[in-house]
């Protein structure tokens, strides 16, 4: 069954290097925030008042097209168990199976948001992008900080854990800080400077020890900012030479160069990494 | 109707490289600010109840002076037409008009406000900074950005459309999270840090959810950091090294360039750039 | 009584260099880890009413083999009376007291949750870390930034204080400004964006100056970020070429360097870092 | 009038390059620290309450010393009129007049907390570190970035008067935006992020603009941090380098090398900037 017809559609949906393919991923990134924002906008009370049967229409008009769109998957895909138990098609089921559940059950409409996840699919499109330059450095200093971030973060909880400890001894529980997790929440909050207000220390004491937090937060927030800064720096410099120059050997070029800046000798075309 | 005087008017007024042009920026600048100034004091109800007549005059000075700078450039412009129908020719109509339909509508005044939307012009006389050398490099690093930040923005998106569906779903409408456009609004002012607290988590999921989404912020607001500060500091380079090359006149090289790396010309030792 | 037996055991426990003693490590990050949760959740009240025996019993278990743990940590180490005194040493004995100080007097298990100190030896861990080479720049970046960050720190208190003071003045005690301490207080909660609203200004002078501290905070904020940034990028740079030189040993050579900075021997040539 | 002893006063008292300089420098800052404590400790009703008289006594105290400092200072100055009606001339009479006052006029005494802008010294101290190297590379930073920033401020108000006028018209007076003032005040809180949450958008229009005006905001911070960080980068690296290579002329050299890193010939030694 292995027919041309079906390897070219596989191409086309799977695939992001052709013509059709990549015309089909932007329609498909379109259907779906076209029927995303159905749904969020279904959600507000005063729109499916007024809107409601027109919106019934479109979510059944986006499921039959999902679904279609499903069984097209499925049918040349080389191994259809295989990618119906993948991530995306999990997701692509758990998209259209809620408008067919909500005929036997009524209220299983209301699950049509997992749709929202769907939106993932923008990173498969990202993909693209990392061909085109731009967004493959920032993809790649992300990756080379994950380490550091780690280590970052471990840290971060070791002081959200403490700090919120002592606020729940400190405060206790007549001023919102009713239990351990809920003064960690709270100086998660403070010390991503978000903020909310709706926990607040009201004791002198409890304070003096959120003053400390916030000043401290002012400065750790410094250091995934310096982190991915280098890291992009890095990715950024290295990109921009990988030509070795004939005269001198130095490899260290601009993208636009085309001589070599410390001894002027003509650098070899390379082959075109920006199209 | 070409006569030189039109000519001169033309260049005093949209051009900024005379002495005359550049004092009629400044000065035109100014009468925004001011005028601006009056329209802001003016919806206070303080000072509206005791400085009311005198505000009333001080706009209506401002209308006829700016409807005359509005005659003096349809005038001198090669085709008024094309001005009026501009964005900075529209802009102009609007700052002016609501004063005289104040006269035929009574409310027609507080429109007035539009008149703000020529301090847009400071980014005319902005234009007159980036000759200057520091601005420049400023808005040159932000247009390399744009597609970094582009990427960014779309990330930045779909996190905040899934974070803020699945809020809806774990809060329910008893919180404050009555609709998904709602919860993502709520999950915007988490992510960005802002956290009025006027909507909040109650749920223990909710706040959990929230906490990461926290710290994500606080990992993604890194991100257009790290991105702007690459690129100003490679435009920085690129600017620190202004000597234009004998062979072909570019004058962007980085500071270690001894030849060209367009032509591949020795370029001239500099003069010690550093004191 | 320094058996070869208490040797190795001082070697499991103290140092990280072994199989047996990173096992040791990592084991012992994780009892914490569990120990400290109990306690969090015995805090919820909701959780206590269903679980409270069941924690109870979970509570001395690991009493039990933190005791056990400090008993071994006592029996080999050099000098028991300097382990004990230590920071450490004390940490060590304050989270396993309170639930032994529970027997006697009723209140003191709330006390347990001292054991969240434990969760510092993360760092002991971490120190492992450092010579994986990630960590360790993160550690010196941060150390060398110490001087500046501490300038930092005197003009952001001196700012606080004054701004404080000013608002005090300004707004009175009729609008939560009810003290200088408070207004401290409140310009922390600004200037680092945190922004709770528990305490905001009322009055217009009160709200402009805090618009000056914003903006202010606006740019401060991008002082440590900076600092922090250009650490790591010179550690980075210093760390990108570890090549040992064959005249002195030292390792930290720029990338661009031909000849050792210390003694001057050539260098011999990287086969290539970058693949 | 010029005797030694007056000039040895004036050395003392106004340049930190003596041993006794140094020392009086800082004892006067701990002086202004505690008498600024105290000012701020009597505002607090309760220790006002139960330290008052105590407190009392102590800012008379201070009051007297700082009295003595000041006629010591106009003693052995050049031109006393000059320092007299210098800044910091005016705050020593602003920080000791206010107890006097109170003699004659009873509530003259809350003015005693202008002696918080006496912390302001904290900067003349911190000259003494420009010369440890650490803190002038900031100063240095900051004063280069000076021109960015305005650029940076220009935009950022345009951008706050317009979106605050925009609220006005939207959100009306019934939520909280009664005058463009106020609006901008929002604007101001809501795009530096510090979000008090006093004031919030309730229009479903409101809201959009709030959450564009929120990322735009994120993407605004990522400049003044990225001017900082590359100057500050800048600076490091002009300071790293300043003695030229005997053997091959290069000037960019790490602060500890001792040879040069491109030809290996030995620098000469630097008149050692770092103590």
């Amino acid at each position: 069954m292995s027919s041309p017809w079906r390897k070219r559609l596989y191409r086309i949906i799977f695939h992001h290097d052709t013509e059709a393919g990549r015309a089909f991923d932007i329609v498909l990134l379109w259907l779906i925030l076209l029927s995303v924002s159905a749904v969020v906008l279904e959600s507000v009370p005063a729109i499916r008042a007024r809107w409601g049967p027109a919106l019934y229409t479109v979510e059944w008009a986006f499921t039959l097209l999902f679904t279609l769109e499903y069984v097209l998957r499925l049918s040349c895909v080389p191994s259809p168990v295989r990618y119906a138990t993948s991530f995306y098609g999990l997701v692509d089921v758990l998209s259209i199976l809620p408008t067919y559940l909500s005929l036997l059950i009524p209220g299983a409409q209301s699950l049509l948001v997992l749709r929202a996840f769907r939106l993932l699919r923008v990173f498969r499109v990202l993909k693209l992008g990392q061909h085109v330059g731009q967004a493959r450095s920032l993809v790649v200093a992300l990756k080379r900080s994950r380490e550091k971030i780690t280590v970052f973060l471990a840290v971060v909880l070791t002081i959200v854990v403490i700090v919120g400890t002592a606020m729940y001894l400190i405060e206790g529980e007549g001023n919102g800080f009713t239990s351990i997790p809920i003064s960690i929440y709270w100086a998660i909050v403070t010390l991503t400077t978000v903020g909310y207000g709706d926990i607040a220390p009201r004791t002198v004491p409890g304070q003096m020890l959120a003053s400390v937090l916030m000043i401290v937060g002012y400065g750790v927030l410094a250091v995934p900012t310096g982190i991915v800064t280098v890291e992009l720096s890095r990715v950024g410099r290295a990109m921009e030479a990988e030509i070795a120059c004939p005269g001198c050997g130095m490899s260290t070029h601009d993208a636009d160069a085309i001589h070599c800046k410390r001894c002027g000798a003509r650098l070899p075309v390379e082959p075109s990494p920006q199209p």
